[in-house]
C-alpha cells in the first residue's frame, strides 16, 4: 500500500506511520518530496489500510493489490472454460440458458423446455426455491419442482441451472441440477458460498444489485478458495437512481470483468430490465459487448406466470432474438448454437 | 392498483386490461377522461402489477398499497417498545449500544465493556461470527467469543447484541445473546429471517446498503410474520457515488421510517461512515433527527483491532460523545442514560 | 393525478383534498373503497402534486401524465429524422460522429478528420470551448479551433458538431457548426436551452450524469418549445457507485427513450466509459441495442492529446470498430455507412 | 501520482511509463518489489493520470494531490469567515437563512420576512429567477421580485441571498442582493462561476445532485481563482436510489468538507428532503453535525405557493424549529441568534 502524508504532517507523524507499517510486517520505502512525503509499503505485511487512514498527518492510503487472488487474471492468464457434458461455457460459443422463472407445473416446464431447446438454448433455467422480497409471495414448489425441471432437461438434452438459497438446500439441489445459481441477494451470504466451494458442480454467482466488481470477484473467491474451480459470474443489473427500468444493466461490467478475471461472464437481461419489451435489446447488447453467455426468462404463458411474468419472453420472441444473436456473434469472432434437433447420449 | 392507459390506447386494449383485473379478483372502476382512461382496481385481488405494465396500451401501473402489513403504522399506530429487562427500546430514552466490532480476547472485551457502561451505554455490542468480504480476513472467534461477551455483559449489567449469520448459528447465538443482529448483507437472506421469526428474542434488522425503505420493511415483515413482534430496524449507510465516506448514512431514513412504521429505528454511525473522526458528528445528527437508539463501535485499543479499527472510537471519545448527546436529546423531548454506577439484580 | 388517501384518513381530510383539487381546476372522481379512498383528478387543472402529498390523510400522490409534451411519442408517433445535407439522423442508417475531444492544431484536426471519414464517419466532432472540472485545465482554442474544424469538415465532406457552453457563444458556434452540442453539465442550463430553441440548427442534448430520463426529455422540451424541432438526445453514462469505469453507460436508456419519445438517440461510449479499451465493446452494444447514432472520440496521437486522451481511440482501432458495427447493424435492420471515398457537392 | 504496474508488466513497459512521466515533467522514483513495480511521480509535472492508465502493463494510477488549491485546508488552515455587515458566516454562530422559494407578491414577501426575522433568521432567502425542470412551470418575477425582496430585507434588517442563473443576470442581481446563490443545476456552469469570481459579493455554491465533494470544491475553486474569496458551500441532497425523499441529504458531507476545506458549509434541508414534515428533523441533524448555517424555505401560505410549497414550512413550524436548534447548538460549542427585535443602523 501507499500512504500519502499531508503537506503539514510532522516528522513525528511520519515516523509513527513508518513504525506501524513495520509492525504490520511491511518493507517500507519513504519518498520525501518538497511538498509531501509518500510512504510505500511492499511485501507480505498484514494490515487494514483504513486503520492508517485515521492516523495523524495521513492524507490518504492507497491499496496497490487486488484483494482477490484465485479469481484474478494475474493468477490465471487464460480464460477459464467450464465443461458440462458437451456444453462449454467460456469458449468460442456464446451459451444461452433459458426457461421459466419458477417451475409451476409439468406442462409448463415441458412446453417451455421444448421451445427453448428448439430455438438453440443449451441450458434450461428454472427455480424451485424462490427468494421473494415479500413473505406473502409464491415461494416455489421445492423438490417436486426440481424433479420436473430435471426430467424436462433430460428429455431435451439440456443442462440444468437452478438457484440454491441456503446451506440446507445444497444437497437436494445438487441431486437434480448441473449448475448451482447463487442469487443477487445472496452474493454476500458467505456461509453459503463457502459450502458451495466444497461441492464439485459449477456455481454461477450473480452480482448483488449494489455490489462493486471487486466485491463480486471476492464472492467468487470464496467458492474458488474452497477448491471448486468451476465458477462463472452473472451480471443482472445494478441499482441506480433511474427507475424506468427495474435495474440498470451494467453492460460495461462485461469487458471490465474480462480484463480483471479469467472467469466466464453471463448476462441476465430479464432481471436486468424487468420488462419483456426491453429484454431483446439488452440481450443483443450483451453479446455485442462480449458476454460468454446469457440467461433469459421464457415462459409458455407469461401472462399467467406465478412470478416474473412481466419480464418473461414469449417463446416466439425468444426464437426471433436467437436469430438476431446469430448475426451479431460473428462480429466478435463467436458463434451461437444453431441446432434444433436434440442430440442424445450425454449423461450426467 | 391504478392502471393508467396511454392516450392512444384502443377500446379493445382497455377491455383487455379490465378483463385481466377481474380475473385477478379485483373490483374495477373505470374513469374515461378526455385524453386518457384510468382504471382503478380495489379489493382483495391477487396479482403482479408489473404484469399489467407490459400489456398493450398501458402507460403505467401504480400500486396504492404498501406490500408490508405487520410492520406498518396503519396496522399498529402506536410506537412499538421492546423491553429487555429494564431496557426499553423505542421509548423516551435513546438507548446506546456500544462495544467492539469483534470479541478478540477476555481483556479487550472486559475493558471495553467497562468503559462503555461507565459512559452510559445500556447494551454491549460485539461479534463472534463475522461476515467478511474476503475469505482471507479474520472471521471471528465463534462460541468462545460469545462466552466472553456474555460474561462481560453480565458483569456490567448490560444487555448483549451480536450478529447471527446463518440458520445453523441461531441456537448458539440465542444461548448467549439478548438481541439477534441481522447484518446488512443478510437483509434479504429470507431463510434466515423466517427462522428468526420463530425465535422469541428481539431481532435488529440492518438495512442493506442498497435496500429501499420498502424492501427493508419487507425484511422486518418476514420476522414479524413468523410471530416474533420484537423487531427493530438499523440504518447503517447506503451506497452512493460519493466515496469520501465508506457509505452515505441516510439520516432522513429516520423520520421516513418512523412515519411508515411503528418499529424502533437504531442508527449505526460507525459503519455508516467507516471513519472514527466522522462518527461523533453523525451520532449527534442521528439523535437530533429522532433516532430511538445508536449502535457504536468502541475499542480499548482501536489501532490494534482485528477488524474495523479505523471506525472504532477510543473510550474517551465515546464518553465525550455521550455528554454531547445528553445536551441534544432534550431538544426533541428525549433523554440519554446518565448512570455511571452499575445496578445489579436483573437476570436474563 | 391520483391521490391515494391512507386507511385512517378522516372524511374531513378527504373533503379537504377534493376541495383543493377543485380549486386547482381539476375534475374529480372519488372511489371510496373498503379500506381506503382513492381520488382521481383529470382535466386541465394546474398544480404541484407534491403539494398534496403533505396534506393530512394523504398517503401518496401519483402523477398520470408525462410533464413533457412535444418530446413525447404521444404527441408525435413517428420517429423524427433530422436532415443535414445528405446525412439523415434517426433513419435506417446508424450515423457515426467521430473526431478529437478538442481541436488542438491544424494538423491534428486534419489527420483525424481524414481518418474518421475514411472509416465511414458522417459527422466530425471536436470542441473549441471545453467545460473542465478544474479551472486549471486546458479550456479549448476558441474561435480559431472552430475554424480548423470547419475547414477540415468541408475538405472531407463531413458535417460538424461542436459544443456550446453559454449563451454568449451561440452566435460564433452557429457560424461554423452544423449541430450544437449541449454538454452533460449544461443539461439543466435552462437559459442556454431556451436560447437554442430560437436558433434553426439541430441541437444534441447530452444526458446529465444523474439526470432521469424524464428530466432529460424535459430539457429537450425546452429547445422544442422554442420552435426548434431538430433535437437529438445523447446518452453518455450515468453516475453510479461503480468506479472501475468513469461512468456507467446506460444502454437500456436507448429502448426506453425510443418508446417514450420520437427523438433520435445517439450514444457516446467514449465519455460513457472513460477508457479507450472499453469503447469498442460499448459502441457495439449500443448499435445492437438500437442506437440511432454514435459519437466517438478519435485522435491521431491520443497519448499526447490535451484532453481526454485516455478515452480517445487510435484511428486504426476506430476503423476495426466500424467493420464490426457493419456486421451488427443488419441484425436489427439497419446499416452503417461504407463509403471510403469522399463525395462532394453538398454545401452548408 | 503513483503508477502501480501489474505483476506481469515487462521491463520495456516499465521504462515506457518512466519515460512518459519524465516527458510530463515529473521527478520519478521507481520501487521494484518482488511482485510488482511501483513508480512514484512527484514535483510539478503536468499530465492527465488517466492517460497513463491505458498504457501497457499499468494496473492503476493513483493521484496523490487534490486538484483544488485555494479551497483546501492545506492552502488555508483556518476557517474562512464571511462578513456581511454584522452577520458572520463561518464563525461561532450558526447563521440561519430563511424565506420563500420565490418572491410572489409584496404581501407574501413582507409577511414571510417579518416572520423569519422574528424567529431569529439573519438572512432572507428568495428567488426572482427560477430554474425549473419544465419550460411550462413558473419561472419567477424577475427584477420586480428582486425589488420586493430587497425592500423587505431592509425593513427587517436582514441580509439577502438570491439565485443567479446566467451571466446576463449578474449585474441586476448584484444590485439588489448581498449574496449570490449558484443553484445545484449550475454547479458546473463554469462560465457563470468564472464571472462570479470577478464580482466582490459572497457566492454560495450549491452542490450538484450527483457532484462528488471533489467536484464541488473545484467549482468553488473557479470562483476563488477569479479573486473572490467569499465563497460558501451548500449541501442540498444527492440523488440516490431511494425515492421516499426527493433527494438524500448527505449530512456526512458536513464533517468531510470541513476537514478538506476552510470554506463555510450551509445545509438546505428543504430541497434536501422535498417535504415539509421532514425539514425540521434534518435541520436539527445538520446543526448537530456541525453545519455553519442553514437555508430553509418558509412561506406565509405554503399551500398556495407558486413553487416548492410542499417543502416550505409554516412560520410557526419554523419558530419551533429555531427553539430546538438553540438547545442543540451548545452541544458543539455554537449558538443560534435569539434576537427578536430588529436592530437598525447597518447599511449595505
Amino acid at each position: 500500500m501507499v500512504v500519502v502524508m499531508n503537506e503539514r504532517a510532522t516528522e513525528a507523524e511520519i515516523q509513527a506511520v513508518v513504525a506501524q507499517l513495520v509492525e504490520m510486517g511491511f518493507d517500507v520505502h519513504r519518498s520525501t518530496g518538497v511538498n509531501r512525503t509518500v510512504i510505500g509499503a511492499v511485501g507480505n505485511g498484514v494490515g487494514d489500510p483504513q486503520l492508517l487512514e485515521v492516523q495523524g498527518g495521513v492524507q490518504e492510503v492507497l491499496r496497490i493489490t487486488e484483494p482477490y487472488k484465485l479469481a484474478s487474471r494475474t493468477f490465471k492468464p487464460d480464460n477459464s472454460v467450464i465443461t458440462i457434458g458437451d456444453v462449454r461455457i467460456g469458449g468460442d460459443e456464446v451459451v444461452v440458458m433459458a426457461g421459466p422463472c419458477s417451475a409451476e407445473s409439468e406442462e409448463q416446464v415441458e412446453t417451455t423446455a421444448a421451445a427453448v431447446k428448439r430455438a438453440g438454448a443449451k441450458v434450461l433455467r428454472g427455480g424451485a426455491f424462490k427468494p421473494r422480497s415479500s413473505p406473502y409471495s409464491f415461494q416455489g414448489l421445492g423438490e417436486p419442482g426440481l424433479k420436473m425441471l430435471r426430467a424436462a432437461a433430460d428429455r431435451h438434452d439440456l443442462r440444468l441451472i437452478t438457484e440454491v438459497m441456503e446451506i440446507g438446500q445444497i444437497e437436494v439441489v445438487e441431486r437434480y441440477s448441473d449448475i448451482f445459481q447463487v442469487g443477487a441477494r445472496n452474493m454476500q451470504n458467505f456461509s453459503l458460498l463457502r459450502e458451495l466451494g466444497r461441492t464439485r458442480k459449477p456455481v454461477m454467482v450473480k452480482r448483488g444489485i449494489s455490489a462493486t466488481i471487486e466485491e463480486w470477484l471476492l464472492s467468487a473467491e470464496y467458492v474458488l478458495a474452497g477448491g471448486n474451480t468451476d465458477v462463472m459470474l452473472c451480471e443482472r443489473g445494478i441499482r441506480t437512481f433511474e427507475s424506468y427500468t427495474r435495474n440498470t444493466l451494467d453492460i460495461s461490467a462485461i469487458p471490465v470483468v474480462q480484463k480483471l478475471s479469467h472467469l466466464p461472464v453471463i448476462v441476465d437481461p430479464s432481471h436486468g430490465t424487468g420488462r419483456r419489451d426491453k429484454v431483446a435489446a439488452m440481450a443483443r447488447a450483451s453479446v455485442a459487448a462480449g458476454a460468454d453467455g446469457l440467461i433469459i426468462e421464457v415462459h409458455n404463458d407469461p401472462d399467467h406466470a406465478r412470478s416474473d411474468g412481466a419480464q418473461s419472453m414469449f417463446p416466439q420472441q425468444f426464437e426471433r432474438l436467437m436469430a438476431e444473436l446469430r448475426i451479431i456473434a460473428p462480429a466478435i469472432g463467436r458463434s451461437i448454437c444453431v441446432e434444433t434437433v436434440a442430440r442424445r447420449g450425454w449423461s450426467r
